[in-house]
């Protein structure tokens, strides 16, 4: 789920990443931490990113967000666009 | 589905939101246009940017992503939290 200061958003509760980004600001000490998502994921990535925010870490800002599209194979092996987001948080 | 230059996402196609967008730069000349979108619709909002940018309108840049929290009454008349999204694509 998570690698240097990178949350990778999957379909675990939302509350696991929030959880993910917080141990990495205050256990690991990161200054920045990077919340990624592709497809539908990408909206429960802002939640996490606003929940971080607003209810835990209030001095956490977003300092950038980058947004793009990935080339995956679906099961089909089929090459699809997914679009994918990556939402950069700073202390 | 679009005024002053925002386009806000629904539950449309997501063609319906690319052709809004491309019709503000190209019929109503606008230099600026604004895809928003809350809750779940916003991965969809991510797709629309990618897919007017990759496919469309080459020549249209990202200029800022904004996110947020809006404060609304769900069915129950109960006040939720729900995460917001703002792309400003620009040319």
């Amino acid at each position: 789920m998570s690698d240097n200061n990178a949350v990778y958003i999957g379909n675990k509760s939302i509350m696991n990443y929030v959880l993910a980004v917080i141990t990495q600001f205050n256990t690991q000490g990161a200054k920045e931490v990077k919340i990624k998502a592709r497809g539908k994921a990408i909206s429960r990535a802002v939640d996490v990113a606003e929940m971080v925010r607003n209810r835990f870490l209030t001095d956490v800002k977003v300092k950038e967000i980058n947004i793009g599209t990935d080339k995956i194979e679906n099961e089909d092996g089929k090459v699809v666009n997914v679009s994918t987001i990556e939402i950069v948080l700073t202390r």
